[in-house]
C-alpha cells in the first residue's frame, strides 16, 4: 500500500472503512472515532504520520485506545476528551510529554480515536500498531513479545474517574484494567505501553495506518465500481474467500467486559448446503465448517463483508439474515512464532484447535473437497 | 478512657483485643496486624500517639488500611510492606511525605496495621479514626460528611501490583477500589483520604486509639478476674446486653469482595425460647428478634463476646455451637445525623428497617415484654 504521510479530513473515511475491515469484527465501529478525528482535524489541521524509522531513539511514543466491549461502545459514546485525560495522566506520571501517538491495534475504533487524540494534542502519529489487526485483550501486542511493559497505564471515563495502574506484567494489566473498565460502565479510554522510539523500532508492526488507509480506498473503489471488494482484498492481502452465507443465528452476550458468542451461517451459491460457525470474543477468532473442522484460526484474520454492499461487518452489528462473504487473511509473521501463538493463538482464548495457518487449512479443505467429489 | 501517648509492644495485646471488640464482627482479625506492629516496634521503638488537636494545620495525615473480605484476610496474609508501598505511592502523587498515620476505622485489622506502618515509617499515629467502629465500605467515614475526598487513593497487593485511583466521589472510589481488591485476590493494602491537620480536626472521631486500648484492658482485666467483660463494657460504653444464645446456623458467602450472610442464635438462660438473627456484611449490621423486630441497627454497634472466655468474636470466626453474649452500643452521634444515616444506616445496606437508636429499641422491647407478662 502507498505510505501515507499525513492524515487530512478526507483520509478519515477510508481509514474508518479499512479499520472496520482489519478490526476482524471487533474493536468497535470506527465511525465515532472518525467523527472525533474529523472534528479535531478541522480545528487543528492534518495529522503528520511518522514512519517508525523516523522516530528519535529517545522519543516518547504513547498508544491511546478505547477499551471495552464493542456492544457497549455502540451506546456509551465517549465525552470527547477522556483519551486526552488519560494521556495527560500518563504524562504526569512519566514526568514528560509524549512526542508521538500510536495505535495499539490496526482495526476498529482504535484505528480512528488515536488520530483524534493526536490532532487535539498537536502530535504526529506513528505509521504502525501493536497487532496488525484487532485483538480482544491488551497484552496481545507485539510489544509484549519484546518485553515492553503495558504499565504505567492511565485510564479515564466520561464521568471524570481516572486511575494509573502499575501491574507486575501485561496479563495482570489486562485483568485489572478489564474489571475497572467494567466498573466504568463497560468502556474506558486508556493510555499505556509508553515506549521509546528505540523500543518502537524493535517491536511494533510497521505501516499499519498506510495499510488501513489503502484497504479503505480499495473497498470504496470496488464499491464505487459495483464490485464486492472481497476478491481484490484477498489478492492484495494474500488472503482467501472462505465462505458465502446467510447469518441464521447469533448468540451474543456481554460478559466480563467482552462481547462473546458465536454465529451460524448457512451457505449460499457454491456453498449451498454447507454451514459455517464463527466464534468471537469482541473479534472473530475461529471459523469452523459443519464438521467442526477449522477454516481459519486466530491470530489469522477472519473478516466479514456484506455480500451486496461490500461493507465490513462487526460482531456487534451482525444479525439474523445478513448475507456475507467471510475471508481469511494471514496474520503478521510475528504472531506465528511460539510466543505469538501463546499470546494470541486459539488455545489462549479457550478454543481446542491447534493453530494451523489459514492458507494450509484452505489447502487441506480444498484437497478433501476434491477427494469427496472423486 | 485514659489517653494513650505512645504505643509500646506491651500495648499491642490490649489494642488487638479492643480492636476485635469495636470491629463489631468485621474488620478482620487484628492478630496479624498485632504481630506486624510488634515486630516493627521491636525494630524502631514505640510509636508516638498524637491528639488530633496537636496536629499542625498543614500537616499531611494519611490513613492506611487493609481492604477486603475478612474471610479472605484470614488466609491471604500480607507480605508485610504492601501498606508502606501504598503509602509511598500516595506520597509520590502528592509530592510530599506524610507527617502522621491515621486509622480509617476503630476496629479489626485496621486498628493494628496502621501502627505497624507508623512504626516502620518512623511516624506518629493520630488518636482518632473515621468510624468509631468498623464499617464495610470505605465511603462510610466521618470525613465523607465533611467533604473530604478519598482520592487520590493508592492500592497495593502482595505480588507487587499497585495503582493510584482518582474517582469523582467517595462512593465511586469504593466501587472501583472494591473490584480492584477482588482482582487482587480479595484483599489489598491502601492509603487514601489524604488530609491536612486542619481537615482532620474538623472531621475525625477523636480518642479512638485510647478507646480501643482501654476496651482491650477492660476485657483482659475482666477475663483475668474470671468475669465476662460484657457488663462492664456495657456500663462504660453506655451500651446494653441484648441477648445470650448459641449459634445454631451460619450462612456466610464471600461475594462482591465482602463476607455477607446471617447467623441464627437460640437463646440461653433468661433468653431461653427466644431467637436472634444477626445480619452481616463484613460487620454485624442488624440484630432481629424472632418476630423480625430489630434490637440493634447499624450504625449502632453490635458486638459479640464468647460467653465463657469473654473473647470478641468476628463474623468469619463465628460457627455452629458458639455460645455468645450480644451487646449493643450507641454509635458516635455524628452517625445519627441525617447525613450519617444516609451513609451508614440500615437502608444503605439494603435492610428494610428504619433506623432507631439501640437504646430506644431496647426500651420498646422491654415495655412489650412487660406487657406480655402482665
Amino acid at each position: 500500500m502507498t505510505p501515507i504521510s499525513r492524515i487530512t479530513r478526507a483520509d478519515m473515511a477510508p481509514i474508518a472503512l479499512g479499520g472496520a475491515f482489519l478490526g476482524t469484527g471487533g474493536g468497535g465501529d470506527p465511525f465515532i472515532g472518525r467523527l472525533m478525528a474529523e472534528q479535531a482535524i478541522d480545528a487543528t489541521g492534518p495529522v503528520p504520520v511518522l514512519d517508525v524509522a523516523a522516530l528519535d531513539d529517545d522519543a516518547l511514543v504513547v498508544p491511546v485506545a478505547m477499551m471495552g466491549a464493542p456492544t457497549v461502545m455502540l451506546e456509551k459514546l465517549p465525552r470527547g476528551d477522556e483519551a486526552t485525560c488519560a494521556l495527560r495522566a500518563l504524562e504526569a506520571v512519566l514526568g514528560r510529554k509524549a512526542d508521538a501517538i500510536f495505535c495499539i491495534e490496526a482495526g476498529g475504533l482504535n484505528s480512528t480515536i488515536p488520530i483524534a487524540v493526536a490532532a487535539a494534542a498537536g502530535l504526529p502519529i506513528v505509521d504502525g500498531d501493536g497487532m496488525g489487526r484487532a485483538f480482544p485483550e491488551l497484552q496481545m501486542v507485539s510489544m509484549t513479545m519484546f518485553g515492553i511493559h503495558a504499565c504505567p497505564m492511565a485510564m479515564a471515563d466520561e464521568k471524570g474517574n481516572a486511575l494509573v495502574l502499575n501491574a507486575i506484567d501485561n496479563l495482570s494489566t489486562e485483568r485489572f484494567a478489564r474489571v475497572v473498565t467494567v466498573e466504568m460502565g463497560g468502556a474506558a479510554l486508556i493510555a499505556f505501553y509508553p515506549m521509546t522510539g528505540r523500543q518502537a523500532k524493535q517491536s511494533v508492526l510497521r505501516g499499519s495506518l498506510s495499510l488501513i488507509h489503502g484497504i479503505g480506498r480499495i473497498i470504496a473503489g470496488e464499491q464505487a465500481a459495483n464490485r464486492n471488494p472481497a476478491d481484490r482484498l484477498a489478492r492484495d492481502l494474500n488472503g482467501m474467500r472462505l465462505f458465502e452465507g446467510r447469518v441464521t443465528d447469533v448468540n451474543r452476550r456481554t460478559e466480563g467486559g467482552f462481547a462473546r458468542g458465536q454465529a451460524r451461517l448457512d451457505g449460499l451459491d457454491r456453498h449451498a448446503g454447507c454451514r459455517l460457525t464463527l466464534k468471537f470474543q469482541n473479534e472473530f477468532l475461529v471459523a469452523e465448517d459443519e464438521t467442526g473442522a477449522p477454516l481459519a484460526l486466530t491470530p489469522d484474520l477472519i473478516c466479514l463483508l456484506d455480500l451486496e454492499t461490500g461493507q465490513p461487518i462487526t460482531t456487534e452489528q451482525m444479525a439474523y439474515g445478513f448475507r456475507v462473504i467471510v475471508s481469511g487473511m494471514p496474520c503478521d509473521p510475528k504472531w506465528r512464532s511460539a510466543q505469538g501463538l501463546q499470546l494470541a493463538g486459539p488455545g489462549y482464548s479457550g478454543y481446542d484447535h491447534r493453530y494451523t495457518p489459514v492458507e494450509a487449512l484452505t489447502r487441506q479443505k480444498h484437497t478433501i473437497d476434491m477427494e469427496d467429489q472423486a
